[in-house]
């Protein structure tokens, strides 16, 4: 068969634009709404996605404007795909957990079980964390330094995944005649003495229906860049042009070797912001309406973050971006490139937070089905993507759009699945299952 | 109303007693499957059961003979819990989390998502490690000491119910119109500086149905009993005789003046390991059934266990229970209790091994519907409880057993509900609904 493209949706509660919750057509509660939530995963099933994917923080936005945005009362992910494994069968389950404040213990135990739950559908979204609000919830005055952060996330990745061999596949024999229950040549203790962790294992969940959940990643620095080729089984990026996409995706597969690692074994999936229309002018008016509804000093805020983490509430809404020094977040990428568009255009800071509201710094696309179809198809036959991860403005409204209007057109192109291939999201992403390395 | 019962069903994974996996009615692969755990809650539902309990530590046991226990492969409890609110609707949800090997942040918002997931159901069973395993998958040697672990349950406590009171009930005002998410003046950020933690705030979750989710412990230590007469609002505890019962029941209901507490606002809920038969001796001929299906050496590794993990394994199965040191684990009460009984019936190790098999130094009552209920409504009756947290030898067999004949009795006796009395777990328990602190 020939090859085809992967998709997931993510779900920012009310959608990937900023002032979605503003938006008559969007239920304004819909981060703790679990009726909703099911909805969505229901439409992305029923559309043959590989997965839902969340992002995650373990803070709330702090300052006064991040009461003007609906970011501070969400669903736990974890939990929440619990609950969502219960309503879908097919697609895959992917949370976020950073590595920098929790313990690997508890995330491998934690995605183990979502695997078990799901019949095989996890995936771990690893990441680090970038800013002060989520040091300050974990007894630390500042997140930790890049360098650190990464460090600790590779040392974290190697437990969790050391863990979850705890158990051969076939290690539970529960034999009830003899009393054996396992077979105690069947399970490794872990062991493991480093430099940021002191884990004994075993784990006490079974080895998983994939053996091991799917590890995501993002990270776009250099840093970022090897951790993904060294551990990561798909990467979710944010590339703005074919040519920067093309570039990212030739380094990235093109360090896979040095792991002994084939192209195959990561999906490169950017991020595309799409606005889906009957017509481009329809598709250019529903754009935006939403974009009439950014408060400037909300645009703003989102900006400081994406340009990793700086309060830019100082500055004069119709004055240019400030010069800013080069952040330690994991927003490196994304800093250089808003920068460089800033100064291009000439946006004042109000102009620049409003242009970022929705796609976020990500490969935008406003249009009819037909037009999508063939920006996603050029990227995905020319070396830029495996597949991407959708981004829609609003919720349910923009995910339904997505799958009545683009998805048909990349099935009549041969272009993605009319059926999921497999039971496990693995199977679906085309991933191997991985062996257990005590074996 | 007349007063009335309470009841839990403790879940774990194949049956209370220890070789319940090795009976030809239980499925041994119990551990991992979702739907034989969805038929579980859904009985303990039908049977009107307020909540559903899951115990939990965060290691696998470990030695030779763990391989001949049914306790390596669980679900974790808040995942599963998260999963069972999907396909329950009225039924508590109670799960256990460590405060030695856990975040107060991360526990704060699984719990609060859980009650929102659930419409108001969470109950979280708040406990101290006390084995040495847990430690070292957590960068520690050796666990806490008992002052030590109490002391930070105490603290985790705060900031975990500090949390939950991040927000006002009526803070997301979410007016589409005017731009407003939330109210800036009703989120309060803790600002938690402690002993053992700091913990800035707010969570990124909205207060949930319950206000909070209900807290429950099961220590019976000195600091145990002390900590719950401050903060609990369900306990759990093992008792083995009326007398032992009620004088627990008083001096844990005396000690809750003294926070300004009444007697109503903490239930204690002591296990009763019930085996139901339609006749006595039908009902001991099934007990009889597990015991012969106990190995020596599997009962005398949990008991090890119960008198607080020490290894036994190298005293003769044949010969007395040795003299063991005073335990610093959360098992003092019990180890007291056993150690009496060994004596008093002197018993060898593997009979007491056996003896506790089942029911684990918890209240025993095999017997008929009416006999059982007899002893239920004496201790309901004479202030030794105000329900009970039912233990069942197996599942799921045990657990229709008791909710067929037993529950039945009670309702005609009028002790027990026939329909649930709200959607709450607090409203069912009848626990009032917590204020917020900062109102």
């Amino acid at each position: 068969m020939a090859r085809q493209l992967k998709l997931g949706a993510f779900l920012m509660a009310t959608g990937h634009h900023i002032a979605a919750w503003r938006h008559p057509d969007v239920p304004a509660n819909a981060g703790l709404d679990f009726a909703y939530y099911k909805h969505l995963a229901q439409i992305a099933e029923a559309a043959r996605f590989d997965a839902v994917f969340f992002a995650d923080s373990v803070a709330a936005p702090s300052g006064d404007i991040a009461s003007r945005m609906a970011r501070s009362d969400h669903f736990e992910p974890l939990t929440l795909l619990s609950a969502l494994s219960v309503v879908t069968e097919h697609i895959g389950l992917i949370a976020t957990a950073t590595t920098s404040y929790n313990e690997p213990y508890h995330v491998a135990r934690k995605f183990a079980s979502l695997d078990h739950l799901s019949g095989g559908r996890a995936g771990w979204n690893l990441v680090t964390s970038d800013n002060a609000a989520e040091a300050l919830n974990f007894g630390r005055e500042q997140h930790f330094a890049h360098a650190e952060r990464y460090s600790r996330a590779r040392e974290f990745h190697q437990v969790v995944t050391g863990l979850w061999d705890s158990w051969e596949d076939d290690a539970f024999v529960r034999d009830k005649a003899s009393g054996a229950y396992y077979d105690p040549a069947k399970v490794h203790v872990l062991d493991h003495v480093g430099e940021h962790f002191q884990v004994k294992g075993p784990l006490n969940v079974a080895r998983s229906p994939q053996g091991q959940p799917v590890i995501v990643q993002a990270g776009s620095s250099e840093a970022g860049r090897q951790l993904a080729a060294q551990t990561a089984e798909v990467v979710f990026t944010a590339q703005t042009s074919l040519a920067h996409a093309q570039a990212f995706y030739a380094d990235l597969k093109g360090r896979l070797n040095q792991y002994g690692r084939s192209a195959d074994s990561l999906k490169i999936m950017p991020g595309v912001f799409v606005v889906v229309g009957d017509t481009q002018s329809q598709a250019r008016e529903k754009y935006e309406t939403f974009q009439q509804l950014v408060e400037p000093e909300v645009g703003v805020a989102l900006l400081g973050r994406m340009l990793g983490n700086f309060d830019l509430s100082k500055y004069p809404l119709d004055g240019p971006l400030p010069p800013l020094p080069l952040t330690d977040s994991g927003q490196q990428s994304r800093q250089k490139l808003l920068t460089e568009l800033a100064g291009r255009e000439a946006l004042s800071l109000a102009e620049l937070g409003r242009r970022i509201a929705g796609g976020r710094g990500h490969f935008s696309l406003i249009g009819t089905p037909v037009q999508i179809a063939d920006q996603l198809q050029e990227w995905f036959e020319h070396g830029a993507a495996d597949g991407f991860n959708v981004l829609v403005p609003h919720l349910p409204g923009g995910l339904e759009d997505f799958a009545k209007g683009v998805v048909p057109e990349l099935q009549r192109r041969g272009l993605f699945r009319t059926e999921y291939e497999g039971r496990t999201l693995r199977q679906n992403l085309g991933l191997a299952r991985p062996g257990n390395r005590f074996v």
